[in-house]
């Protein structure tokens, strides 16, 4: 068994709609070991924190690891407030509002406890363990089914009030009557265009109202995966679909440049995948709307860490 | 003479392109001593601290007070970069770039010196002394002949690299081929709108492109101080300027908050002034596009320093 003094073990959980993974991780970002449990299907959310210890013990008596030997516990969840490690209105999971996360973890495990929202987590953890590695200011943008986003600035995590700075997929970069409707109820959020529900409406709209050939044209239902995949085969609508992706990207980097200066964009998510294909649009829209002071100053950059891995990452960073 | 080893006191020196105003200020806001030197004039940088010394010394020695006594100088200037306190590239000023402001000033005072650019002293006087006491996370913009602005993100000044951010006067609230021309070279930018000078252009476009009726047409020139007084005294063309300043202010506003969830935007400058005036359609215009997560959580202030004190409360500010 490890020396149990040796404090240099995080325990990362990442609370999910559907499932609750977690790892326990080094200083170097090596994930020692790891585990899941349903989210779902407890009695209560105190009994899902038992199990969840449970499991945790029993995962780490087989690699003998004490439990004693971890430092802190971090944890990302939906809609966390990092104040207060508390959960308001998180509609994807069975708990009734507000969920007092940390202190719950804190009890129930012995350890200290710190959270933060899953998309800020994501965050810490590119800048402890990833492309931000040594980069004391950079916004991330999780580019998914929909647009999250996470700003550091001067080396920390960017709270605000009620920790809900960073709603940039809801910013808006089309005004007027041909914007695009958002789920938010209002129009034109950047949300709309470079999520994967924008990139694929983009395409609807090529193939509706251009003659441009693809083999999109045939598919029955086409997502931005595919996309992706027909943009990295050369195919000439999705090429144009991912320009006008990189293009609005592009202007609202621009735009997020003159708020907080940063020094990079991270880009994660499933969308992220296409960068190659939407980053030479992207940098020209950015670099012909940038405000001069900040030319050459800003670089577009890729997540650095293992998909799989992101998640127990982002959480065990917030521990750290 | 003051105990020596009362070290509440604080230096504030606010340095502009004509001259430079300085003032000792203690831990509640009040300026015990003023004073002021042409930034002009003076044979190099070097020779501009040491006369700024003699004349700070000097005005001690009057009140009975030791220079000494001073725990810090604050400093504000244009395009100062707080990691390094050095100016680079300020037009306004007669020395050549870059310029170690607080490395010189340490030396040449003995006493330890720290330095913002002259936006973000303002909201640190604001900050520590003003109507951003208590408050946690504010956005100030600055309105006059251009548009300021600084932020205050959890109790922090938002530096960004190089101490750039926050330059959202430049943030483009306009697109298209009507946007109005800024100075920095792109189209649309919010200082366009609402600085003095855009408020202006918004009047003419009335005086041109309307009946509406009013006095501002009769006079042979137009400024925003005038438009003001006039919306003050019910002039429909000049209430109607203000109505859209406020409607694109509101846009704006409700912009900047999904960056960083502030509890207040706080106003300051000469545009301020007509507050009443543009407030109404500024705050239907922020609720109507705000992001539903932000609802009811932000307030509108103007700044509450004496407007012949702020400079100094800022700069002296910096200092705490």
């Amino acid at each position: 068994m490890r020396n149990s003094t040796d404090k240099s073990l995080t325990l990362g959980i990442d609370i999910g709609g559907t499932n609750t993974v977690y790892g326990i991780v080094n200083g170097n970002g090596d994930i020692l070991v790891r585990g899941k449990i349903p989210t779902t299907g407890h009695e209560n959310f105190t009994s899902f924190l038992h199990i969840l210890r449970k499991d945790v013990e029993k995962k780490l008596t087989d690699k003998n690891i004490s439990l004693d030997s971890l430092r802190a516990i971090g944890v990302g969840a939906p809609c966390l407030n990092p104040d207060k490690g508390i959960i308001e209105g998180a509609v994807d999971l069975p708990w009734p509002s507000p969920i007092p996360l940390t202190q719950k973890l804190t009890e129930i495990f012995g350890i200290p406890s710190s959270g933060e929202n899953d998309a800020n987590a994501a965050a810490l953890g590119e800048m402890i363990f990833g492309a931000g590695k040594n980069i004391q200011n950079f916004i991330m943008l999780t580019l998914g089914t929909g647009v999250g986003s996470a700003i550091i600035a001067d080396g920390k995590m960017l709270h605000g009030k009620r920790g809900l700075a960073g709603e940039l997929g809801h910013t808006i970069i089309r005004r007027g009557e041909d914007a695009r409707d958002c789920t938010c109820g209002r129009k034109g959020c950047l949300e709309t265009y470079v999520s994967a529900r924008g990139i694929v409406t983009t395409a609807q709209e090529l193939i509706k109202k251009t003659d441009i050939p693809s083999n999109l044209r045939n598919l029955p239902e086409i997502d931005a995966k595919v996309i992706g995949e027909a943009a990295a085969a050369n195919d000439p609508l999705a090429i144009e679909t991912m320009r006008i992706t990189g293009k609005i990207l592009g202007e609202a980097c621009a735009e997020f440049t003159a708020f907080s200066s940063p020094e990079a964009f991270i880009f994660f998510g499933g969308v992220a995948k296409a960068f190659p294909y939407f980053f030479p649009s992207m940098k020209e829209s950015f670099d012909s709307n940038l405000l001069w002071v900040y030319k050459d100053q800003v670089k577009f950059l890729t997540s650095s860490l293992p998909e799989s891995d992101a998640a127990i990452l982002g959480a065990a960073a917030v521990g750290i």
